[in-house]
């Protein structure tokens, strides 16, 4: 808790924005100044709308409070602060992205063989499919300017741009893998050990399910989790990156998956449904860690990052995933693989 | 940033709940164990619905993600994380409840002399008004119990249960007064010197604004603002309460407020609109700290919030509201008053 001794605060001056707030506000504060030009609007003046939100060829950005546009609300005359969280539908994936940590809240996929390019039933033709090094990072113009996370944000960070949805994820077209690269579906994460490593093992786990599973689940849900400090109190603690400060770092990552199968040859309808929760700290983790070591009730996940993923039906009435097939990563040096592979054949034509 | 020593983690058991992840997703665990029972739903499981919101009388409580109705996700067959913010509507306010944080994300008021029951044309009744005696503070059931804030939360924390709406703001009825009692209008504050002080005069002189300003319309918004360590990164450090830990602490609160008038009284149809941001810390502030030394740009709050309050066209086209009224708090110890008020005039019939 920041005290701020009355002291300073009386010799502040007028409109200082926030240079006593610990510098805080000042990080939000933009290159405009407080406009006082004597407009003298009527009360013939539209409702301001909710936000710039633009839509874009297949993308579909809901604002969160639909009901206010149903319900009057005689408060929201002149503003509805509008959505922290934007509604992205993609090719891959479905997303919320949190405007005020600048990262998606969650990001869900649908992944099987197909998905991935590796069905069984139709072999992918050559070349349809998305590579990575076709792809660059951008920013999403769906969201408004001020709440979008940018490219210079993460530029000497010391983090990583991790993808919530991994663009191996969306290998069924360019266009699909394009739109991982979206800053809105990337958060900050460490990159050697983790991004790079560990969490890239768990990523390549998940696809490995479409093997054993026919449908393959997976919610990506970056996390705040408190700490005991020496007082014995809890304490969330954690990074905001950019200039100025707008992209908050994650504590944790969950991916949370549910995978299903025909419970048997004989009865294809019946379907064996099985979940699993795993929490990685955004930090270093050994190549020998095991991931069974990351499992975490589904509950934990939900009430700490304030979701409902799974109903109780399911989550009472599931097998957990470690137990119908092998929890375990296979640790492979994915990035020095494709720098290797760069460094060989040279430029891609 | 967390770093986990490799072996730590290779001695971890399975299914340890996050004993590794520094105790921070314990906090989220529930009573509940990893459910394993090996039920076998089929393929006509219907999906799960998004949330166990329940219908209030003259509560609406509107999930975020309502565009998921309408567009198909097959991302989202077995579960949508659906809302982190609850859109609530009350007589007296709207807000936005966070269920990762456990406190409104805003909440948002339409003051009027009337609305404070000072309405010239009609003096209310004798006792027709709220008064805060004959309100408690109460869990919001409209909330699934595992997103709620709960009294107990609050209980030896060190915090008071801070109103987002004040009470006063919502006399017009016993009713409308007690639904700022409601948990999800509550922010954890600092008692001595912020709730019962500083941040009761700048209410107070949101109040205020009725008496000069036809409609005042007040925003207060829960914020995590970062510091600039020695190391030069920004970081956010706020506690979590209850037991396990799951309300967050927030490090400022902002109020923004909109006020209009008639320009003069020859042109009652057009209204000079004045706007201005208050950022406050949510620590002991002095009671002789002038209120403009609190003043920052809208938009300031709106990007540290990642909210959208008013458009462009009001934030360029407003006045300041320092430079239409005086901003300036008037220092009374209502906690003290209330206080000698209960020990002199004894219980109220």
């Amino acid at each position: 808790m920041q005290r701020m001794p009355g002291s300073a605060i009386v010799h502040a001056a007028v409109f200082t924005a926030g240079a006593l707030l610990g510098g805080g506000i000042a990080v939000a504060v933009t290159s405009k100044k407080n406009q006082q030009h004597p407009v003298l609007p009527t009360r013939a003046v539209p409702v301001p709308t909710t936000s710039g939100l633009q839509q874009e060829q297949q993308v579909s950005v809901q604002p969160r409070f639909v009901g206010t546009d149903v319900i009057p609300a005689p408060a929201l005359r002149y503003g509805n602060p509008g959505p922290i969280a934007d509604f992205i539908q993609r090719q891959a994936y479905v997303a919320a992205y949190d405007r005020r940590l600048r990262h998606p809240a969650w990001t869900a996929e649908h992944l099987t063989l197909a998905s991935l390019g590796k069905s069984r039933v139709t072999p992918p033709e050559e070349n349809s499919g998305g590579d990575r090094s076709n792809s660059a990072f951008k920013e999403d113009d769906s969201l408004p300017v001020v709440f979008r996370s940018k490219l210079s944000d993460y530029f000497r960070s010391g983090y990583d741009r991790g993808h919530m949805v991994p663009a191996a994820d969306a290998k069924m077209s360019q266009e699909a893998m394009n739109e991982t690269f979206y800053m809105s579906n990337i958060a900050p994460q460490v990159g050697d050990g983790f991004n790079r490593h560990y969490w890239a093992y768990l990523e390549d786990w998940c696809r490995r399910l479409t093997g054993t599973f026919q449908d393959v689940y997976v919610f990506t849900v970056p996390l705040y989790l408190p700490k005991k400090d020496v007082d014995g109190k809890w304490r969330v603690t954690h990074e905001v990156i950019g200039n100025p400060p707008n992209v908050s770092v994650p504590t944790h990552f969950a991916k949370v998956v549910l995978a299903s199968k025909p419970s048997s040859p004989l009865t294809p309808d019946q379907l064996e449904v099985s979940t699993g929760a795993f929490v990685l700290p955004n930090s270093v983790i050994a190549d020998d860690a095991p991931l069974t070591s990351f499992v975490v009730p589904v509950d934990a996940v939900e009430r700490a990052a304030g979701l409902t993923l799974f109903s109780d039906q399911i989550k009472l009435g599931s097998k957990h995933i470690c137990q119908t097939t092998k929890c375990e990563v296979i640790v492979r040096r994915f990035d020095d693989a494709r720098k290797n592979v760069k460094r060989i054949t040279g430029p891609k034509s």
